[in-house]
């Protein structure tokens, strides 16, 4: 099973390795990150660097393809390499994946025009701008389609993916080796939960530095 | 706020980057990938590298030290210049954290003598024989020393250590923006709440793979 998750420069380190730390943990599973050159990504923070390991073109045809967010989601809106590489993938892909504001990439690529679709939570009204059926949900499965809300929403449909794939046994025994028995020590994970202004500050600086 | 984040051969990749996605947003974070010689490092899956941009030697006094677990960990479990490096940063720092099985890392390089802590829950017993005084918690603070459970923990652990250093409104908006709202699809996450043949399965692997 060749699932093959893509970065950019620019992306959000968690949105990809949440999902990777899941899916490569499937029976039989190989990840390769990919991206337009296979050479080192570095992350939004520019703190950090992951390597891709293949070009788009040497990964034409995985099994499942994911796409991760992040402030660079910007640069790849139009059409282009990756949005060609996208569509052909995922003509034959089994599943195709996006977290955070990576289903902005994907709807412009054309892939969730009228499907149930979901992103973070600040990128919801231009998910639905851009074709997408709107469920603000943590995740989101149509189909082959499975999206997830913010970052560490990867976590939560990976493991529901996981169960799709292999199992609900297999999916257990993931998020045991994992340990994800959650315990966030503040309780304002979404914008509904948060207090007021923590809502309003994370908003002004999302739109002060280009974030979604 | 210099924070350096301790890589190496066969580390498991969420131990690192959950801490990494909550501590470099906070005001004045540096975050550095560190490890024995500035270059990839790839991870226990083999599938994935990320890039140190320092050697042990180039960042000898960090004020954060956090080093995450995998079965890469065995292998840094005797005197050697990691241990070195930790005992001389660890005499600066201003916090000295471990995620998963990284504590044992900290705890062989003598750091954890007498302090509270904890560690992957197929670690605990381990953790204590290193003269630790474990304590099964998602995650654990003895004054300066924070250690987190399994992989996943290490995001809890550092959002409580984000709220003590810059402020519980500051740990919020960090949340918020990760949409760290967790919902996983299954109730497997821990020992205790695993079905007990996911458990015997998780151990069995483990001593198969000989990864805890």
């Amino acid at each position: 099973m060749e699932i093959a998750i893509l970065i950019y420069d620019r992306f959000t380190a968690l949105d990809a390795v949440g999902p990777y730390e899941v899916l490569s943990r499937l029976p039989g599973a190989k990840v390769t990150f990919v991206a337009e050159s296979a050479d080192l990504q570095r992350t939004d923070t520019r703190q950090l660097a992951l390597l891709a390991e293949a070009t788009l073109e040497e990964m034409p045809a995985p099994d499942i393809v994911l796409v991760p967010g992040g402030p660079g989601q910007d640069a790849l809106m139009g059409d282009g390499p990756v949005h060609e590489w996208l569509r052909a993938a995922d003509a034959t892909s089994t599943w195709t994946a996006a977290v955070c504001t990576g289903s902005l990439i994907i709807a412009a690529a054309g892939l969730l025009a009228g499907k149930r679709a979901t992103s973070n939570w600040q990128a919801l009204e231009q998910l639905g701008e851009l074709g997408a059926d709107v469920v603000p949900e943590r995740f989101v499965f149509d189909g082959k389609y499975a999206t997830a809300a913010g970052v560490t929403a990867g976590l939560d449909m990976a493991l529901a993916l996981a169960g799709r794939i292999a199992g609900e046994q297999v999916a257990q025994a993931i998020q045991l080796g994992l340990e994800y028995d959650p315990e966030p020590p503040f309780n304002a994970g979404s914008p509904e939960k948060a207090p007021a202004e923590i809502v309003e500050a994370v908003r002004a600086y999302s739109r002060f530095a280009g974030a979604t």
